[in-house]
């Protein structure tokens, strides 16, 4: 979708994939096969571009600090990538700066020798149930970890030392809506903020955003100050997407991405300018485009690989029979629960909206965990053989 | 643009380009270098994908029907490209069922030994100036050519004789407003039609386009259905695109291209659904999406070359200071006038849209050419030297 955009802008751009079977290597113009965890993979990146960016965090960031001292231009810089990918800097920093976020103390690391303890010590002031975090590599609910009492602490503990996982351990927040917001940011640090947007998890993973969702105006307005303060915090550069949750009376920052970010795919049709483009004119400090809204709701479901392994590609015909559905599919090979696509639809009303969008993901056979209560009418799919266009 | 709606769709693609610097070649995920007009390379396409389709209409349409017939899924067919490719026969075929085109005449085929006498024998029913017109080959004003008597006629017949062109002769229509419309059809024949648009040309290259312009509703209305007529009798698949001319009393059609078109990029972000997608799903025989229009009023102003030959890559950033512009660059190498992008506005007022596009196009550093009106408080462009990123 990155790609999609540069092409619009007549940006030139070489894609890093570690497979030419990779979904951008498919749309790139140029691509280097190689890994950004590899030096002389990263290093001839680095060399073929003006600008270094990135769609996931899994780099090396020492080897990244290294490039950017030797005058690359990586963006956003190794410093805010680092903060985006250790959630413990990120929990430490973001409440140094006075921004909420849920109650945490830093286990399992060098200064704690009985990770443990300084669970049950926290459980002790907190209570039960606490949820324990992989500081990180943690991404779509991998890495968290709910855990009601301290013997399933223990196993939790016990598991992440013989992996030799850092963990954190946190307050179960009591959620009444999650809410996401994305920031697009300038290397001088002019920003321009999305609408807040509800999003509804399972599991750790999205599987719908409601534009502007159940949330109060003032709840959203404070979640989009609350996002532009992080991404000042992170000094990020692009897109950063900041997933909150409000409790009813308070918000508090739950986790920041330093890209863009699933929660706001729906910018593509549902705003005046997608966080693609803003990504894009962010990294090269151009002049960032409208975050505003292109309709009063927009909702957008995204489309996950069902047990059957069926390919979405072939139930376009009845997904686009969906009134106004915008659909993506990702070219990825299909796996049950692999994100595959999604579909964004945009109108006067809510119902309507979310209708739609289901009507469109349904469609396309993703699965409906429980969790999610589907609109009325709508049933989980029958999905028909897979075929061959024409 | 087209590869661009292909890879939100997940479909894969693969690009036929001359030279591997084409724009197309440089967003396909697959590229056969080669020709569409030698038989190897078009089999060689044909024989990689599921169906063939077409960005312009420079192509074997002998060696396609060749194709067709041994199977190919060609669309749109040899025979509506044929159409759309002679203008002799696209004329007699819509005057045959009844839809209006400028009064005109075949000259100079074997049935006329003496060109400039037919052109005689047309002026002196239908009075001068006449309009000259290759019946072949014509595009972007190249091939027209308007004379005002006999003698300026008889070089067009005498140069076009010396090339081996055939001519058409037509009355020049006294023009109002020159509009523009775009057909999405299927091979079954289900089709949308977007809404008629107002084109200001010079020279015949168009230079914007406004959504929907100065042209009074009902005179929209009836080129949309004029337009629908022309899909079918041309058996188009695919996007079609409808030029008019309106008097200020009729509508007659001037040109047809079977793909989509220079009229219609303002729909990418002007209409739910755009040409470039719907086209392709119009070929892969899927339900086409809603051709309406998404804001009130839409501007689109093409971006050209200018004199000095600079690339209005380096001038982004001016052009993305207007609030709402949407920017679109080919990725071409820049000539002194050759069309090297567009830009679209959408807004609630159509001075304000018209104006926004205008000034993005002018610090992309278009030339404005006589018969173009600026907006007001807009002035032809001092644009800077080309930078680089960052």
């Amino acid at each position: 979708m990155l790609l999609e955009a540069a092409s619009a802008l007549g940006v030139d751009t070489v894609v890093m994939a570690e497979d030419r079977a990779d979904a951008a290597a498919r749309v790139g113009s140029r691509v280097l096969l190689g890994s950004p965890l590899i030096e002389h993979d990263l290093r001839e990146l680095a060399a073929a571009v003006d600008v270094v960016t990135f769609d996931h965090e899994l780099v090396d960031l020492e080897l990244l600090g290294e490039l950017e001292a030797e005058g690359a231009v990586v963006r956003p810089s190794a410093a805010a990538l680092e903060m985006a990918a250790d959630k413990a800097t990120m929990r430490v920093r973001l409440s140094e700066a006075g921004i909420a976020v849920p109650a945490f103390a830093v286990v399992g690391d060098a200064r704690t020798p009985d990770p443990l303890d300084a669970v049950a010590a926290f459980a002790h002031r907190h209570g039960w149930p606490v949820v324990l975090k992989a500081v990180r590599g943690g991404y779509d609910g991998r890495g968290v970890w709910p855990v009601p009492d301290l013997a399933a602490a223990a196993e939790v503990c016990a598991a992440a030392a013989s992996r030799g996982l850092h963990l954190l351990v946190e307050e179960l927040v009591p959620i009444e809506l999650e809410l996401a917001v994305l920031v697009a940011r300038r290397p001088g640090g002019q920003s321009v903020v999305w609408p807040t947007v509800e999003t509804t998890q399972v599991d750790g993973v999205c599987r719908e955003v409601a534009v502007p969702g159940r949330l109060p105006p003032a709840v959203g307005a404070e979640a989009g100050r609350v996002a532009g303060r992080v991404a000042e915090v992170v000094g990020s550069v692009g897109v950063l997407a900041v997933e909150l949750f409000f409790t009813g009376t308070d918000l508090v920052v739950n986790e920041v991405a330093t890209r863009p970010h699933n929660t706001g795919h729906w910018t593509i049709e549902g705003a005046v300018t997608s966080q693609f483009e803003n990504h894009l004119r962010a990294v090269l400090d151009l002049p960032l485009g409208d975050p505003s809204p292109s309709a009063p709701h927009v909702a957008s479901v995204n489309v996950f690989g069902g047990a059957s392994g069926q390919d979405p590609a072939g139930a376009l015909a009845g997904a686009l029979s969906v009134p106004g559905a915008h659909v993506h599919l990702y070219g990825k090979a299909p796996r049950p629960g692999r994100k595959l696509g999604h579909v964004t639809v945009r109108g006067d009303d809510p119902a309507d909206v979310r209708r739609r969008a289901w009507a469109a993901a349904l469609a396309l056979g993703t699965p409906v965990p429980g969790g999610v209560e589907l609109p009325p009418g709508l049933a989980a799919p029958v999905v028909g053989a897979p075929r061959r266009w024409p």
